[in-house]
């Protein structure tokens, strides 16, 4: 959840004289998105959302995150489409921050994910890296292998407030990673952030995938390794390997693994629930005072990462290799 | 902004089936109100707002106000209707809470209010209290000269805190209130919350009244007395005399003010003042830990008390005597 920016009603109108989407019905601040405010705008022509991108995002990657939206609806996924200005541009100003409007795609994310809809996700997430080809802007992954240790440095001293012997577990699990991280594996442009916040589904059938800004240029089994961290985990944290399977069959019937893609899976899903553990560690060592958002819980990625620890090989994913 | 409770996919399929405005296609938490979690709604029939009432309402007056809103509609105010069950009924539960689905109202609040939006709040407040006549149920105002003592000894001890003499001023104006407070004033449904937030605009024309949380029976001139403090008034506490003549023209040509309701203002502005003085100073005292919400400043409230303290004649809120 996060509106942190409130817009004056005079420079709103001016805003909207921009674009060509009608007269102002409503503009309300949502829930949605962690890093950035989200309004939803609804004009006589229909309901769009309008973004302001607040300082945690970086100004220079943003003709990359709408560029990419743009790319990729033009290919057919379904995802949000950016609202060009009269200008032809789509990226304004409002309220002091960069802007966008995107469209707005029908549908609501899942709190408890089904194996139905783990497997519609392997497929839609297959379709993205699929339609991310030719892209021709480039944004390096700052949260991959070697980003790693920097952002451990920043809470590290104090993992053990969090979990006692988190700091030594992290520190081991960095040096294995950084020893075993594949580099040959093919690569293009994933999400990044395929969390259950982010794909919706109108009855039970997925509708679009949303919340491009992690996006970036990486491992296209990185993406899938991050996936099945968020969708193929109980409540409790215990490994579901009937959503995993399902996960994977969706997605490799749309593009099948390479036997090294499908080899590497338990050291990529190591290093994807060490990534989501160490952010949500920085950011639970780090609440501003009168944060509008609770951190969450580094605890979750914790249980997590031990169970990729203890995974012998990739077919303990419920996927056989061949499959593949 | 609050959106407190989280609700599960099939508790809310479960939900809507109870009702007949068609299919789900999304539903977003929204950032307005403050008592209760809100979500935007949307159907192929339409956008609606969906309320969860949370536990500072009462389940009780739950019936008032939605009735209220029920009535004020059919007499032509423009304001949220609860949309009825199946069953007829317009009170359910959803998440374990009390819940209802109100009609969507077009319009935006404005955040910078210009005197021609004072007089329309004015001419809408008045027909509100034209409207509410009839209304069959009644719900005591708790935050009224009665309430405002015991609300006060939560956190009086603490008010030298917040602003050095605090405390001497509002027990001082306590006394005063006590014994001046009017009673033979005309009563009815009043709104007792109708701030900028709570009114919305198309094009600078009022759309409608939002937010009957805090409907009750009182003294109609409270009511008057509670928009002059929230709606004429600058950023920097000075008042605006421009502004509060507006909303008392505004008013009186739909229903004229009584000669002792006339000359009762500057007493029932103090009273206003006084009142959100105390909630947030309460507030303000109280928050709990974790919470979403930052209350809002006192020290605007102390601001206007003192101003309407220096009031010696209601003339001095812009409208003369004759006019009423």
């Amino acid at each position: 959840m996060a509106v942190y920016t409130e817009i004056r009603d005079r420079e709103l109108a001016e805003y909207l004289d921009r674009y060509d989407i009608g007269e102002l019905h409503s503009l309300k601040g949502i829930a949605e998105g962690v890093e950035n405010s989200n309004f939803l705008l609804s004009t006589d022509v229909g309901n769009y959302i309008l973004t302001l991108y607040e300082k945690r995002v970086d100004v220079e990657d943003l003709p990359f995150f709408l560029g990419l939206m743009e790319h990729l609806s033009t290919k057919g996924l379904s995802c949000p489409r950016p609202v060009p200005l009269k200008s032809g541009k789509s990226l304004s100003t409002l309220a002091g921050r960069p802007s966008a409007i995107i469209s707005y795609l029908d549908g609501n994310s899942v709190r408890r994910p089904k194996p139905n809809h783990c497997q519609q996700v392997g497929d839609a997430l297959a379709q993205m890296h699929l339609a991310g080809d030719g892209f021709a802007l480039k944004r390096e992954n700052a949260l991959t292998v070697h980003g790693w240790r920097p952002l451990f440095e920043g809470s590290g001293g104090r993992a053990d407030e969090i979990s006692g012997g988190l700091l030594e577990l992290v520190n081991d699990e960095l040096s294995f990673l950084e020893a075993n991280w594949p580099s040959n594996l093919p690569k293009g442009i994933i999400h990044a952030d395929l969390f259950p916040d982010n794909v919706f589904f109108l009855k039970d059938e997925l509708s679009g995938l949303i919340d491009f800004y992690f996006a970036c240029n990486d491992l296209l089994a990185y993406d899938i390794a991050i996936c099945v961290n968020a969708w193929c985990f109980e409540p409790d944290h215990s490994f579901n390997v009937t959503k995993a399977r399902a996960f994977l069959e969706g997605y490799s019937a749309v593009r099948p693994l390479t036997p090294e893609e499908y080899a590497a899976l338990p050291v990529l899903c190591r290093g994807a629930a060490l990534r989501f553990l160490l952010t949500r560690l920085y950011d639970w060592l780090n609440v501003p005072p009168g944060a509008l958002v609770t951190p969450k819980d580094p605890a979750e990625y914790i249980a997590k990462l031990r169970f990729h620890r203890s995974v012998d090989a990739a077919s303990e994913y419920g996927l056989e290799g061949s499959h593949t």
